[in-house]
């Protein structure tokens, strides 16, 4: 057995890569695990896909960082909540995710114009073409890694609760409350310069938002 | 103190203290690194604090939660995505968020019921009172571990973008588009039994979502 083997609910384990591809494409953020000297730390990191690769940016100097970009052992997961589940017990009571894990090793990126290209397009939609080019000062000041799609595992818990029969006939209301990352108002910067209305600027980012959120019926 | 500066402070400094259990209450996913063979890896489990405890619920029986509630050493990281920030250059682009990051030891709990009870009400705050008890052999079959909150460190990303004073007047909106976990319609089980309206019963939960959400100007 494997570590990808997902272990205890194996009904819960989508073994394809298409559904690899959903969950990732689907999340802004990755918590990345790394070990230091026994520590285990876990880092919120910005992540896009990329074909076979996880994209992970994160701030350059720190000593965790470095020690991700020289290739320490790491598992990168992904982790969308899609509902609250109202079963008729506590116990059968949960939430329903999506979530990947993705073990391996990271390294910079060889090509960090087009990566940092790539994770802006993909957190901040039609942005990139509308801004001026980094500079090569910034872009040496942008760590961004890639950790190959190798080795992964993806559990998905979703659908109804799923109730003992004998709680069917409990008098409360039972079903799901689904739940989406979902945008607000935009705000505009207090030193905006520029006659520049807001909407037509995020509407990429809110359309991508309802992508991401769980398709019932189609996972 | 700027959005990037990491208030990793003794446990006494109740300011920042407060900063910690804002972040975790309002967090319904940790994710719990462990390592494993020098393998890390990252976890999500469903999460509650409970004063000094930080509530972790996960399944029984896998390896991973076994060594977990043996004691080795993890880093329970919650992270909540409040914003995509909109610069004026893809450099200074980001995302708003609250993080925080707890190390130590988990155990398994001393009070099982109470635990469990306390991880329902967060999660589907008003339900645990309508629903019938756990039998005991639902509690033996629940595992929900502790750690205690005594090192830990919290990060905020808050505010407008930050440019470079040369890019201010770039001809581009600027700002910020908020971002909360918000929830759709409820969706009833498809096995419904009882004539019991949805909405009072998921009411309290978004309430809940939004008072996690951020609050902006009062982080």
């Amino acid at each position: 057995m494997t570590r990808t083997t997902v272990r205890r609910v194996p009904e819960k384990s989508r073994p394809d890569r298409h559904a690899l591809n959903a969950v990732l494409d689907a999340s802004l953020v990755a918590h990345v695990g790394i070990v230091d000297d026994g520590q285990p730390y876990v880092l919120p990191m910005a992540c896009a896909r990329d074909g076979d690769r996880l994209l992970l940016h994160g701030s350059t100097g720190s000593r965790l960082m470095r020690a991700l970009a020289d290739g320490a052992a790491c598992c990168a997961t992904v982790t969308l909540l899609d509902g609250l589940v109202y079963a008729r017990s506590a116990f059968e009571s949960s939430m329903n995710y999506r979530s990947a894990m993705v073990f391996g090793q990271a390294r910079p990126v060889p090509d960090p114009l087009d990566a940092l290209r790539l994770l802006t397009e993909h957190l901040l939609p039609g942005r990139w073409e509308t801004l001026r080019a980094p500079t090569r000062k910034e872009l040496a000041a942008t760590s961004v890694l890639e950790l190959p799609l190798q080795e992964w595992s993806v559990k998905v818990g979703d659908g109804p609760p799923e109730d003992d029969p004998a709680d069917l006939t409990a008098p409360v209301w039972a079903g799901v409350l689904p739940l989406a990352l979902q945008a607000g108002e935009p705000v505009d910067a207090p030193d905006l310069q520029v006659a520049a209305p807001a909407a037509p600027v995020v509407a990429p980012a809110i359309v991508a938002l309802a992508d991401k959120a769980a398709d019932w019926g189609h996972m």
